[in-house]
């Protein structure tokens, strides 16, 4: 990218002259990506643009209020319940890719809803250069809800960002004056906490996803980690008091990396890891164990799912 | 203990009073009780002693062969390949609880076959102090093959080293003169690799915690670990050459401690922890991630199930 000014300024003229007079819907996921699109296209057409946050329970803590913040002056802006949805759609699936595709349909099923309300034709999406790469070979299948161009019927798809990298996006939405909570926040999967709960998904494991990610977040700031979350692995036998119990395992997985295609697990002080240990442990009742994800990708993903 | 010579001496007499002229006899895990427990025996009362090694499968790399050396002069000794009892037992078991259960039944039926066969009224054990606190209390079950007197019927049970920690069995292993391998072997639970595969026991989940144990003690002999070993706790998504893979996560668990009812995880060099997953990840291919466990006992346990 040559100047984040003249991006700027292109990507608008190119979202107007693409959207003319069409209303354009675009999936908010919380994320930087589909943030700063969303930005780029409110500047260029206003409220021809319909940004649509479908509450999945697949969230990061306080997500559903951050969107609601952040968007807060787009009067278009739609917030779509489907926590008990989602559940039910999941409800004793536990193969990996059962479960993506699972929430990807249900996904469509909301999204398509909204979309025909608001007589939307067309369809701007936050895809970024890795994106699109990771998409053409065989590594990475719906970390981004894909497949919405194909089901649902749009007369058009813009994707303005589709060359950037994620360190340009990054530029771009502090550009924009977006609040450093997006702007700087660390990439979040498409599938949500559900790619980071082994096996089936429930309520409770996305709850401790999601406590103990809080933590993970807090702790592991100064790292600068490209992404640093918690994941719920299964379970295993621990003692709190004088019982044995009988709960869950949290792997915390920090990585460095510049586009996410390949990463390097970061190399945390021991002291750091203790503390994390011992507030997730201390916290969460049901939780009795924390182990460090020292795996780069390849050969491991950077997600567990 | 006062001093390792009398504590042998009087041991030696206490067992020659107790057996008499009766047949004992001793179940070897491999571990340094029972190999103390049978070595004592041993010096009192020779080829009254049968020493039975029942080989359940969940052994660690090349057990088998060592306890075949190091007990070679005991003409008595039985080795019983009972394997594919042992996973024909485990199949579709999911809970620990149960695991154990049926370990601990299809062991006695092994040992008590063997009983039988050589007329035997006496049973010596390896049990040591700890172990006599934690069955006191809810914390441990069966990590040592409990329920043997209550089921198979002797005419009474030799305990020798019942007021020991496992420090003073080490002196004692090293003065009767047993194999550093025996003498310095870190504790081994009853059950085995069972407890250090989440779920189902199956062959290939035994084969890939095998493999990565001996890893995991080549490169951590230098931490002088009280116990280290690897575990494995389910399947998440990697990256194998150009292919995504679901394979196994391999959680590496070493911690310092004096007795195992309490324990700290070890503070490891990033650069053994890089090699260990170099190591394991490279050699099987069925593994994509490894973790390192940093939870100390309480509030995890030392073992996994």
């Amino acid at each position: 990218m040559v100047d984040v000014d003249s991006f700027i300024e292109d990507a608008i003229a190119e979202i107007e002259t693409e959207l003319g007079d069409e209303t354009a819907i675009i999936a908010l996921s919380g994320g930087v990506d589909s943030s700063t699109a969303a930005a780029l296209a409110y500047e260029a057409v206003g409220e021809q643009l319909v940004p649509v946050y479908v509450d999945t329970g697949l969230m990061r803590k306080e997500e559903t209020a951050g969107i609601r913040e952040t968007f807060a002056h787009m009067d278009t802006l739609r917030i779509v319940d489907a926590q008990g949805r989602f559940l039910d759609a999941l409800s004793g699936i536990m193969d990996p890719e059962e479960k993506r595709h699972a929430i990807g349909k249900q996904f469509i099923r909301e999204f398509e809803t909204v979309a025909r309300e608001v007589d939307a034709s067309m369809l701007v999406q936050g895809t970024i250069y890795p994106d699109r790469i990771e998409s053409e070979g065989t590594i990475k299948s719906h970390h981004n809800v894909g497949g919405l161009p194909e089901v649902v019927d749009f007369d058009g798809i813009v994707e303005p960002m589709q060359d950037l990298y994620k360190d340009e996006v990054r530029e771009v939405a502090r550009e924009l004056g977006l609040d450093e909570v997006v702007s700087e926040r660390m990439p979040f999967p498409g599938p949500g906490l559900a790619v980071r709960v082994l096996g089936e998904v429930t309520e409770e494991k996305l709850r401790v996803a999601r406590e103990a990610t809080a933590v993970v977040e807090d702790e592991l700031d100064e790292y600068e980690p490209w992404q640093a979350f918690a994941a719920v692995l299964g379970k295993a036998t621990g003692v709190k008091g004088d019982n044995r119990v009988h709960g869950w395992i949290i792997a915390v997985r920090s990585v460095e990396s510049r586009d996410g295609m390949t990463a390097r697990a970061q190399p945390l002080d021991w002291d750091v890891l203790q503390r994390i240990q011992s507030r997730v442990t201390g916290q969460l009742d049901s939780v009795s164990r924390v182990v460090y994800d020292v795996t780069h990708k390849p050969p491991a993903t950077i997600e567990y799912e």
